[in-house]
């Protein structure tokens, strides 16, 4: 994927690509431009033994990811003081009908990202990052608002991990069958899937007037939504 | 959503939705409608300490989910001796653009699932799970391919889970804004998002005369990928 030379993340026994050695990527353009594509990440911790899958809405600056949450939400409370987390996200491609059960499968680009998670206490990171978690999706959105309330700001909490380890996974191939199974009378395909942006709704409640900014102009009706959140990252940290 | 009376799942502290009751559900026909519009799951599960987020496909037959893998995968050689694991669901519906940055969100329907994962170790329940991995995607579809081999399904490992505790979170409520925001000049609008099925690609090398079965029909171009999941399941479980 990328082009240009980019920096490996650390490949250890925890985040190397173990099966299908030929997937896995651990470049930095590689790793980010899949993280920087998605807007909804799922977040793993544990809690006295128990394992936890939180889907969040997170963003990435530099080699630190960000997700937020309730201050209250019984996740933060827990990964305030450097837990180990590990951050997912997945972009799934499609589903592939082979000749064989054994080669049903699937397309996809997943990024696996570990380290430690751990509060934002900082009083001016935060404010940073409250409006980058704005910003991020929406370029230059925040400036436009009213000022965040002091309420506002304590009832959110601000979660960053410093990516140690970072791994992606890809497949792309479609329908691969055994050689002899190709004769076979079997219909097979790749079945494509897409998330795509539908029309903006706007909310009935606009002022008379209030036209939708063209720093939205990323997010168009029927665009993949990764390019938009690609285009807009691109944006606000290019 | 559910018209019907429905068993709950057990509520405790660990899938007792915290934060916004409002959003929680426990009720099997939720959980399960929102777990049967999905073919992707993240499964969170916990090695020496690590927390690991690995997106897999997965189903649900009655009130247990199955995934598989690469036998010499390490999530399934860790799961194998009944691990507590976490299987969540997530349908991402929307992004909301609010007038205060506090009150930006996201639509979405999600469901977290608890249990003990183990290893599918009985030869019949194993083949049962093969069959139905491909089945339950693709009604009746099994039974036109040729037979798995010995070798498959050894290099195929089935985890199952019984759900023991399950909560979903829905939020479904576009732009919300503190009343006084409403008042303000900053435009707000609620960004849909559809994840859909593409045109399907049928494979280059196919026999002269095999035409796409009629099974496949839930899956058509443009198409909700959620529809067609749970159409799909509904004709082979219904």
């Amino acid at each position: 994927m990328p082009q240009q030379p980019s920096v490996n993340y650390l490949v250890d026994p925890i985040n190397k690509v173990k099966r299908r050695h030929d997937r896995g990527f651990y470049d930095q353009a590689t790793v980010h431009q899949l993280l920087d594509s998605a807007a909804l990440a799922h977040v793993s911790y544990v809690i006295d033994g128990q394992p936890f899958c939180t889907p969040t809405l997170f963003w990435r600056e530099e080699t630190r990811l960000y997700w937020h949450g309730s201050s209250a939400s019984r996740m933060l409370r827990n990964l305030s003081k450097g837990e180990p987390a590990c951050l997912t996200v997945t972009h799934f491609d499609s589903i592939v009908l082979a000749r064989s059960g054994f080669n049903h499968s699937a397309d996809y680009r997943a990024v696996m990202a570990f380290g430690k998670a751990r509060l934002v206490t900082d009083a001016l990171e935060k404010d940073r990052a409250l409006t980058m978690m704005v910003d991020r999706f929406f370029p230059e959105r925040t400036a436009g608002l009213r000022a965040t309330t002091r309420q506002e700001t304590k009832a959110t909490a601000v979660i960053v991990m410093e990516i140690e380890k970072a791994s992606a996974k890809i497949r792309a191939k479609g329908v691969i069958d055994d050689e002899e199974d190709y004769a076979l009378p079997v219909y097979a395909e790749r079945l494509p899937i897409r998330t795509v942006i539908g029309g903006p709704e706007p909310c009935p409640r606009i002022r008379p007037g209030v036209e939708r900014p063209t720093t939205l102009g990323s997010y168009r009706e029927g665009r993949l939504l990764e390019e938009a959140l690609l285009e807009a990252h691109g944006l606000t940290y290019g």
